[in-house]
């Protein structure tokens, strides 16, 4: 695990360098307001409603998972340009819920320099969400466009 | 293009059926503030910073991108028991700006009713992001749980 404040470039990373993130509690207010503005399903909005859905219960949107994932890898993991996505994978293996603490875990699996521009690569980093219990709740496969030393 | 508001089961739909959404106009408030709570880099957050960026301008996260995305499928997409994610694809082939006008177009592309549970299948939708100049911003390939009739 590498929790340092230093930055790195395409010249500093290797392939399984992980990065570990801190805490985020998550509350049902928090859940309501995300879905109001961005995913306004009863399953997200209202306990009684989502008791009788799929999810069995109030969960959270995938992309306020997602969102909220986004919040600690920037926080975590120290790319000197940014964390600049080109793409990405996403699966929930299971819903977030009211009260779930999570906590995200990065890991680079794959590192491709650019041959037509020499200043960057690409970089494939999975990210997997966790909550309090260990269970992963959300599995991010991402793309990023990550520069050399002195090119950003 | 199908924009009734008439629900649909996975009894009711078909390969190629598609669903258009209304517009949905971005202004820097929203990018801005968006950021702040989940995506807080310099390029999505101060003007001059992002001017100097990989992006050359301030850009919305592809995070919020996503999300409102999602907004407007949730209000195009009329799937009766509400558009359950088993996971995505994204790509983000450009930056979503302030000023930026958005609609959604979202293409059913495959159905595979589930062996194991008769009640459901899982649909493959994509879904273009645009903005007002036809230029899109982001690619989204869904796969949704979706329930027959009376099962959901």
């Amino acid at each position: 695990m590498n929790n340092e404040t230093k930055t790195v470039t395409l010249d500093d990373i290797a392939v399984g360098d992980r990065y570990l993130s801190r805490e985020f509690p998550l509350d049902t207010a928090q859940i309501k307001s995300f879905a109001r503005d961005f995913d306004p399903q009863p399953f997200h909005l209202d306990e009684a409603a989502a008791a009788q859905s799929f999810f069995g219960g109030l969960a959270a949107s995938g992309w306020h998972t997602a969102a909220m994932t986004m919040r600690l890898m920037v926080e975590s993991v120290p790319i000197a340009d940014g964390l600049i996505g080109a793409g990405v994978e996403i699966s929930w293996p299971r819903p977030t819920r009211p009260g779930d603490v999570l906590h995200v875990e990065s890991t680079i699996i794959a590192i491709a320099p650019s041959k037509s521009r020499p200043d960057r690569g690409i970089v494939t980093m999975q990210t997997d969400t966790f909550n309090q219990d260990g269970e992963q709740v959300q599995k991010l496969v991402s793309k990023l466009v990550v520069f050399r030393r002195g090119a950003g």
